[in-house]
């Protein structure tokens, strides 16, 4: 952890915050605080700060915590995702939010199976917990707002412009020519779209394309869901930084 | 699986393959391949080819394959990574093959916890498969080449030359300053440095520095080592393509 995230409920009067949970552990048994050493903290969806840490033991740590101004800038990608196997999106979580996504739409697709929407991994008490674990390591505070839709067409159709109104949209299609990199750097935001294991169909990418999606590859290699996710989400925030 | 990656060995006279393990089940019941189906097939660091399946039963599947007549070409990255803890290492496996390395050169730093080098994942009869996974994933025959060095300064200044005589190296650390495209393009190879979870130290940096690294960074988000290592091999191989 490179910061340690509250919830503002956490947050008592002055910013006193006191924690039992695995955090406290943390901070304890790995950080190795001390009362006078300092933390960097953050609230969920919130400032960054710094705590100065009053007690511990082998149950709580309290501190008194200080948070500057303003929340950070939700991270200007989201993610349009074709629901990936419950083994694979459970390792996902953690590294799209570390990574920086301001939305995860989680789609169905053809190829996705049907059961997979019936795991647990989609349930917020298994992914919100691994959503702060990713904004912990980053370094961040700000959640990335979750969605799951059942039925592509009518997320596309319906839902998609509401959500994500303005900015440039990509869909990752294998053969796709590589990203335009300064028609994403120009953009407000970008919606990544990325397809199920064995790829979105001709419907699909029709449908995507008629809603203003552009094709994007990455050269002739396949990779799993969870690999070309990191990677192209890595080239499509290296593209908005140039 | 894109492709059926075959060891040499295993291909008789004539491209004649029979296969009765894990391959031959998947054939069978995932792709579902039957009498007369085509398959993509490949031989480990050799060539592509296509082969036709002639018999599938519960046991066994029978195949005849034609190669093409060269082998892909080496990928032009090569990876030195500070030994992740086992669980990220297990993990990473298939995702470096299925990017596409030459080398991934594995050291030692500072901050590596010294019980990591004494992992089975270490093991090449765990993790020859899980390459291979890889690049049947990914489509290509050409596996890493491994090798494991318990001392880093020894690694730098009297092996690294010899791995690595020619092309660009990049150190990846927290700050540095984006990905030089252009002479990531020029290069005839690439050299990239993966830190430990908490950073090289200043003397690794400075060792790194005085053997021709650049250090790049990939702004101010921390990163899982191997979320990084995919990020940054997405990076690379992107700014090489261009």
């Amino acid at each position: 952890m490179n910061l340690i995230l509250l919830e503002r409920a956490e947050v008592g009067e002055g910013g006193r915050v006191t924690l039992r949970d695995e955090r406290a552990a943390h901070m304890r048994d790995v950080l190795e605080l001390a009362r006078g050493d300092s933390v960097r903290v953050g609230i969920v969806n919130g400032p960054l700060g710094l705590a100065r840490v009053d007690q511990v033991d082998g149950l709580s740590v309290s501190m008194a915590c200080e948070f500057s101004g303003e929340a950070p800038a939700r991270p200007r990608v989201d993610l349009l995702l074709a629901l990936p196997r419950p083994k694979v999106m459970k390792r996902l979580w953690a590294q799209l939010a570390a990574l920086g996504v301001g939305r995860i739409i989680l789609a169905n697709a053809w190829k996705v199976e049907k059961n997979y929407f019936d795991t647990h991994v989609l349930n917020p008490d298994f992914y919100r917990p691994r959503l702060i674990e990713g904004l912990q390591q980053a370094g961040d505070t700000i959640l990335p707002e979750v969605t799951i839709h059942r039925r592509f067409k009518k997320l596309v159709e319906d839902e998609l412009d509401a959500m994500c109104p303005s900015g440039a949209r990509l869909v990752a299609h294998p053969g796709g020519p590589p990203l335009p990199p300064a028609a994403v750097a120009q953009a407000p935001r970008v919606l990544l779209a990325v397809g199920p294991e064995g790829g979105w169909t001709d419907y699909e990418i029709g449908l995507l394309a008629a809603h203003g999606f552009t094709m994007t590859g990455m050269g002739p290699r396949k990779l799993r869901t969870d690999t070309a996710c990191i990677a192209l989400l890595a080239l499509v925030n290296d593209a908005m930084k140039s």
